[in-house]
């Protein structure tokens, strides 16, 4: 019977040597951010096509109509991208599903056997409230069409979302902090940070700076103050504070969270 | 050493006896559409909530303010929910993910490593851009408001849905369909059908209810062939064939899929 291999070699012939790759969009975190929160908190270097230079041919090329993906991976729709070896996803819940135990973002299976759900449910839902709907606020007729063309109905969906919409997520968030199942509240499951406070975490920032008035205000009133408390739990992890005040952060632009002051309170 | 139990009797003793229950609002298919279609594809038994007298309070208690969930289980934000023993998970996506493997509507991970996460994603993008968006075409400002309060907006985005959306996405599934990773362009991914699958469905056919003269022309146009003949197959499917001439299967009436002739094509 051969004897096993030194742990070092066995190691490089697995996945966990292989490069991980996001493709994404340059010039504004996007929804490329959350996979990179998740990198950068767990110090795992990346390659970050949007730093290249031919940074939009690569994700064009991806979604191109005429790529039709290979004979293991389904075609791209839109990025974020990872690219693992030959494996290529997109989806930013789903990339963070397949990194999450990779990365240690998530209980182990032998821990808690159902916690990749309940970590994929709250990611998911900061998306959906957090991130998509302050999209459609500058976007709410054409996703296609200049802001300038949609600002007055811009104007009403800003309204509605910051009296209707973004105080139900929040309370939702300060439910599950508030919760027996985030152990605490200190994170929002089981007592440890997962990548859904990561993607918490970013979707507050962009939120903050979308509206700076409003989420002042909210602020103020102190009634979603285990939410406020997370987002600056996590902007003061060590790593995250390193890659937060290095030029691998980007500033907003004109992606998800856009800054139109005429859109926030006043 | 103790003989182990008998099949019939360990099996007892494991969750695949334990009864799933679907809570969602009552009257329409909505997003719980997609967990009874896994369900009824595979002739599984389960307890839909929507037929209970007591249907909206059943939902209401799960997303009340003040439902913190438990020690396992975060609170819910929306359904479709799903309760399978004392687990208690929403977001329709993470429900199929769950619901996926046990149900054998995804390749097994000694098939295929990375298949789970290849249907999530297809299941994620048909959820975006076929079921999201159009529910946002009949309500493009305000979620809570009536569609009657922004029935302009509605006429307009669902002109730019018509024209640009719709087709991108449709695009999307046709590209996957011709691509290798299908095998063979029956189903979209693996050469057999999975969730995903059941997702397209769905979404085609409520947006074949909201915009049929649009659909129609979309059809007859022939670009997106496989897109519409996957619609058809699945259709077919004997199980699902008799759920969808069953009592279980319910009007589109005022749910994601709204039919307003004026928002259609003439």
């Amino acid at each position: 019977m051969a004897s096993p291999q030194p742990v070092s070699k066995r190691q490089k012939t697995t996945k966990e040597d292989t490069p991980y790759e996001l493709i994404y969009w340059p010039g504004l975190p996007g929804r490329g951010e959350h996979i990179r929160l998740a990198f950068e908190e767990c110090n795992i270097s990346y390659i970050d096509t949007a730093q290249d230079p031919k940074a939009m041919d690569i994700v064009l090329s991806q979604i191109s109509q005429s790529n039709q993906g290979d004979a293991l991976n389904p075609p791209i729709c839109a990025p974020p991208i990872l690219k693992h070896g030959s494996l290529i996803i997109n989806q930013t819940p789903n990339i963070l599903l397949y990194l999450g135990p990779k990365l240690g973002l998530v209980p182990t299976a032998e821990e808690d056997d159902v916690g990749l759900y309940h970590v994929n449910q709250l990611a998911l839902t900061a998306l959906d409230g957090l991130s998509n709907e302050p999209h459609d606020v500058h976007h709410p007729v054409a996703v296609g069409s200049y802001y300038e063309d949609q600002k007055v109905e811009a104007k009403r969906k800003a309204g509605d979302y910051l009296e209707n919409r973004l105080p139900k997520f929040l309370g939702y968030f300060e439910r599950v902090l508030g919760g027996e199942a985030s152990r605490g509240g200190e994170w929002l499951y089981g007592g440890r940070l997962t990548y859904a406070d990561l993607v918490l975490f970013q979707c507050l920032d962009g939120i903050k700076h979308a509206f700076p008035n409003a989420m002042k205000r909210i602020q103020t009133e102190g009634k979603f103050q285990k939410v406020f408390e997370l987002h600056e739990r996590v902007r003061e992890r060590p790593n995250i504070k390193n890659y937060l005040a290095s030029e691998r952060r980007q500033d907003y632009g004109m992606g998800i969270y856009r800054h139109y002051p005429e859109l926030d309170e006043e």
